[in-house]
């Protein structure tokens, strides 16, 4: 199989790019993964400006040489290109048939794709986690899922409900937009990084205030990490916050779930349980 | 005339009060100030907990000794009792006639209060703003509004469109709740404070990408101030940002406008120019 690696938000170095391809030749012979050269460009903040962005994704999903797009680093951007992506993408059977696999900023573009239908939508590390303590482990674990359909990838929790996992402010900023896709019945997977617990707050706020979101099956809480100090303290942590807006809105909070900025985030097929 | 000040987000503290209260002894003598003793409880992050604080807001607002509510201060915490609070205010006559006024974190009670068709709702300096450097003429200039209808006190490019003013990050986190309101063919004034660059274009995606705010008559952009530095540089600032998502929803950018986290912020009373 054929993996291709776009980066639609952040630019990678080609060093870690030689350091991941080297593992998957180590231990997944059978896949061959190749990197557009789009993911080592910079502009500005991004990998490329969002013509050359939009145009480096849509060159590798709608090739049918490859079976799985990964997303090689979050950050972001990917707000920018992925209503003009999806377009070009929702035709194409080639596109349809691939998985497609990354998180945080990706978010953007995996929920625009699971709203039209695309059945291979998951959520795991990408390619840049090499560079986590730990990421090589991270990087095995999002291959094995590509590659092999390893379940020992897959984030423990997952039961027969359908499933969605995201960031938790990258949600938030696709509510309303033409990326949201319907979550009713979902248990829905939430995460984040680097935002002060009052931002967290309030972007639980906006998620389980919008009435899409209502007619979820529950949320469980990820890691919420690296939150920066805020004098005074906001006197609740995460799983305090979620659970607030939780009971607000009418929620279920099903616990924790294994996912987060982190090396050991796990693997979460969207939709129903899928082996295949 | 009088005003209460009551606090729905974070305290501030009693000398600030009291220096706020002898300005206006001092010039505006036909005006009493009365600060709710909640404005001054602490409870963690907020000026006491959602109860104590919602509880504040709606005593004031629905006592017809009142003729206006300024609020003493932003930060975070008014999206947690804003609905509850507007659902006791709705049906009440005494709250309905009052004046509202402030900004940043308010913007969630304003903009509710004006989707529940509130006529009085005003974006402008809070009485904390004496804390900032120059912050005696903010608070001078909101009082003026509120005891004389001074138009000196106005954004200085208001014209006959009905306008809105917001902060960028709070009007976002608003979208698709109970708190959004319809702002078809309004100016929309846009600010906001210490948001990375990134942050603010993401907000700003979200913004114009939503059906409701696409119907507006344009946006005026005010002062984007502290933005946190990002390594690598975002490459655009908060001017072309704003032009760019403009360009994409097809809203006019109609330039800038005399607002922003600082003591030269000027008043907006929302909808149609109206003196009295």
């Amino acid at each position: 199989m054929r993996i291709g690696v776009v980066a639609p938000s952040t630019p990678i170095r080609a060093e870690v790019a030689e350091r991941v391809a080297a593992i998957a030749a180590e231990s997944f012979p059978e896949a061959e993964l190749v990197f557009h050269p789009q993911c080592f460009l910079a502009y500005g903040h991004f990998a490329g400006d969002d013509r050359v962005r939009a145009a480096a994704f849509a060159d590798y999903a709608c090739d049918s040489g490859f079976d799985a797009i990964w997303f090689a680093r979050g950050g972001y951007g990917s707000c920018r290109i992925a209503e003009e992506v999806i377009e070009q993408l929702a035709g194409n059977a080639a596109a349809r048939d691939k998985t497609y696999l990354g998180y945080s900023d990706a978010g953007f573009v995996l929920a625009g794709l699971y709203r039209a239908g695309f059945p291979h939508i998951v959520h795991g590390p990408m390619a840049n986690e090499l560079r986590r303590e730990g990421g090589e482990a991270a990087v095995r674990r999002s291959l094995a899922w590509l590659v092999r359909r390893d379940a020992g990838a897959l984030e423990p929790g997952l039961g027969s409900d359908p499933v969605a996992a995201f960031n938790i402010t990258v949600l938030s900023q696709l509510l309303g937009t033409s990326l949201q896709p319907d979550l009713a019945g979902h248990v829905l997977l939430l995460e984040d990084v680097s935002e002060y617990m009052y931002s967290i707050d309030r972007s639980m706020f906006h998620i389980t205030s919008n009435p899409g979101i209502r007619r979820i099956a529950g949320i469980r809480l990820g890691r919420v990490s690296n939150v920066p100090v805020n004098e005074p303290d906001f006197g609740a942590d995460e799983e305090q916050v979620v659970r607030y807006w939780c009971a607000r809105a009418g929620i279920a909070y099903q616990g924790a779930a294994d996912v987060g900025h982190d090396s050991a985030n796990k693997v979460v097929p969207f939709g129903r349980a899928d082996p295949g």
